[in-house]
């Protein structure tokens, strides 16, 4: 059977992704990443996903990482932006080269456990301020692979081309339980519904005529 | 004044990349990275050199990982061979995409803190059994940040084409303090002697006509 770690937030693109792969009859080996996000809500929706699905989940804690990464979602200094994902104050949700660190470390991981794929659920909809979830980021860090390790290791990013809208559709069609996933940038009871995530969220589910039980 | 990050274990390599910036007039950010290793030598000897200078040290830790990085230099149940680093058994101790998760780690918080350099001690020696030591990946990994992060960080790496010998005789002539750093893969109280990099740093030191102090 053939295994693939997927990078893993407990959100709803890498939810989909992570039922996609099953659904196409990979040994999945989801892994999630702690690097001091202000709240830990993903990471308990992370763990009761896999729960539910009877899968060994690993959490890699990278906390330390937090005092030194400027961002509105790891620094309690700043104050996450509402609004729309292309306006510039949502830069602020930027974390530097965090993809790439975050790939790395499941590189590191696959080599270890004799796994050559790797997959991650960056769309469409997050080109416009990371520049971590592009196209042309995805094809270096295959040509880094190649020289980084004895084993190459190939990243796949399925949904690279496809809309948070396609996303939806596709989770709806594989049965994933939106319900159980976690969007919003605050960690607060409920999801806010106007963070950039949850905009995008309340968007995306309107445009695929679905109805979305975790936005009030 | 130009500001550099140093990727600092406290061994011999990058504590005379240390030196060679400060003498070209760097403002110099030393990181030292846990990652699991069996001791923290290396650690203290590079903690011990920044007291010295005067220098801020950062220590990230990142032990997390050691639990699946399958290496001889983190796992009790893999015992460091000795012998040459060209010797087939070496590849014990290889830590798998170890520099990529460094320098990516390096890069981030070089975004964080406005810097846009980095530099990194491989050597032609390293080049044998360490894929991430030889110039195919600092070509590529460089490539990999001009898509990753918004604020280019280019990665140096001086000593790539140069030989234990040349950084010994080039740390001779920048007055480091050699018997201040730690070589050795065991943690013992003395240098063994034996493994890969005792042996490497005892025949570069003959080769290179100077007395070191660490080795027996």
């Amino acid at each position: 059977m053939n295994k693939i770690i997927i990078v893993f937030s407990g959100g709803l693109d890498s939810t989909v992704l992570l039922y996609k792969y099953i659904n196409k009859g990979y040994d999945v080996k989801p892994i999630t990443f702690y690097y001091g996000q202000k709240h830990h809500k993903e990471i308990d929706c992370a763990s009761s996903i896999c729960l539910k699905l009877g899968l060994k989940h690993s959490i890699i804690n990278l906390q330390s990482l937090q005092r030194f990464l400027s961002s509105g979602l790891t620094s309690n200094d700043i104050t996450i932006p509402d609004g729309h994902y292309e306006d510039e104050t949502m830069k602020l949700t930027v974390v530097p080269n965090r993809n790439s660190i975050l790939l790395n470390i499941a590189a590191a991981y696959a080599e270890s456990n004799k796994i050559n794929k790797i997959a991650i659920g960056v769309h469409a909809g997050d080109h416009a301020i990371y520049p971590d979830c592009r196209k042309e980021f995805i094809d270096k860090i295959n040509e880094l692979f190649l020289t980084s390790m004895y084993n190459p290791v190939t990243v796949e990013a399925p949904f690279l081309n496809l809309t948070k809208t396609d996303i939806v559709k596709l989770g709806a069609s594989l049965k994933v339980p939106f319900e159980d996933t976690w969007s919003c940038y605050k960690g607060e009871i409920y999801h806010c519904g106007k963070c950039g995530t949850c905009t995008e969220r309340i968007e995306a589910f309107k445009m695929a005529n679905i109805k979305d039980k975790v936005m009030k």
